[in-house]
């Protein structure tokens, strides 16, 4: 999915929220064991019952890797079953050697390879240029990089000062020298509303990918005031706040209830956005 | 394998050798595609082959997740097959929030739930402490923390100085308190002789795992004489100068022959060791 879809995909349904797919197996409702994919059969729930209110599905996974080879079927049936006009993001934090990355590219971008292809995938910036850029060796695909994180170590050494700015600034000064706003988001942690005026003074154009909503205690309006560009440049993300919302046989009537709540407040802000802005 | 059992196999074995299994169905020896599983066949005859000269196997996760399911099945039976005088280490450079990071040590500590227990796996520091403490909350179970690694980005960010430290020291230091020299490994590429001396004031007792010998470059002496302690206190990884070494019927056997080089080779820095800081 290209940046122009995307954007248009946002104006259409008045959306940027993405649905984190950390689906626990131990936390899905009973009956679902049943099945013989209880992990698909849930996801399948779940996506059908909000593909219409968010713009992006984010399977989380670690969440399947735990299952080994079962999960690894889960998450490949899972990406079938996401709408193409959603992205699909695989959250999956790699970056290795170049050589090495090439493989990890080809594990989610390459479905003759290996029965998979998201649109784009979370990399982690230790090793620097040569383990990132083989994600970008794939055409139309996107490198949704770390800058800060929303967990509590993300201060440990993102915050580290080098010279004048914050290691999480240099990731995102050095990688801007990679490839452009059309190919490379950065995750940006919700519970960091201090830093999204910073963020934004290094990438004013490029989508951000927000989590931390939700459980993790970040605020949508302060992540709406705060990161809102011209183009929207937010994918909102929310995984356990609406995917669990019932433990129920209503799981996905709630998760539904839950996506659209979310879904009303961005339309409001980005229209706040937009009336703000119109010239 | 705790570290007195490490230590132990290294004095016996007088080799701190690891042997990656970075294993490309592209690149192994054609009549091995005859078998139902070629890639565990491969790994199945270089370990058989080698096991006497080295005291670690690392499968690189990305080359097994490639090729989708199959890949990870192949991975199950590696792990399987690795002789249990020998630490198991996964390479998979994973790292997130808490619960995330949880999941992906059961992806790779906890049979019951994957298929594999490794004994240690290799961890991306970026996103902090609580990032990389799910991994050691699995008893007996290793960390190896990425330090300064051993590809040309590995100076992009770990290179930045923060105060008067590069940020692989920083890190270093930060997780020099999360836990001791008996659950934690430094990564440290061979390809970074003039830094050894600079993790050595860091990480005096802590186990280094060193890439970067062979196909990138690294010189084994150099390392031994800027690396070793008391305790050996390195595990020296070669992957394709070993596993590639031919692309013939005699794979294994020329296999063997590299890595009886490297063992020899490392058996004189030992001793020689020895006798420089004999009392």
């Amino acid at each position: 999915m290209t940046r122009q879809q995307l954007i248009e995909q946002i104006q259409a349904k008045k959306s940027c929220l993405c649905i984190g797919l950390d689906t626990d197996i131990t936390l899905i409702p009973h009956f679902l064991l049943d099945y013989p994919d209880p992990v698909l059969e849930f996801n399948k729930r779940i996506i059908d019952a909000t593909s219409d209110l968010c713009v992006a599905y984010k399977p989380n996974s670690a969440f399947y890797e735990s299952r080994g080879i079962a999960g690894w079927q889960s998450l490949i049936d899972t990406w079938r079953h996401i709408p193409s006009d959603c992205l699909s993001i695989i959250d999956a934090k790699r970056g290795d050697i170049g050589n090495t990355s090439t493989m990890y590219a080809k594990a989610f971008f390459d479905e003759k390879s290996s029965g998979m292809s998201f649109d784009a995938i979370t990399v982690a910036p230790y090793m620097g240029s040569d383990s990132v850029n083989p994600f970008l060796a794939f055409d139309e695909k996107w490198v949704i990089l770390l800058a800060h994180t929303s967990n509590e170590g993300g201060g440990d050494f993102q915050l580290l000062k080098t010279d004048d700015r914050y290691l999480f600034e240099a990731v995102i000064d050095k990688a801007n020298t990679w490839t452009g706003s059309d190919r490379l988001m950065y995750v940006m942690g919700a519970t960091r509303p201090e830093s999204f005026a910073l963020i934004r003074k290094h990438a004013p154009d490029h989508f951000l990918l927000v989590p931390g909503i939700g459980a993790q205690g970040g605020n949508l309006q302060d992540v709406c005031r705060n990161g809102l560009n011209k183009d929207c440049g937010l994918l909102i993300n929310a995984s356990r706040s609406i995917i669990y919302a019932s433990k129920g046989e209503d799981f996905a009537v709630r998760a539904r209830e839950e996506a659209m709540k979310m879904q009303k407040e961005i339309a409001l802000e980005l229209e706040r956005y937009n009336s703000l802005h119109a010239s």
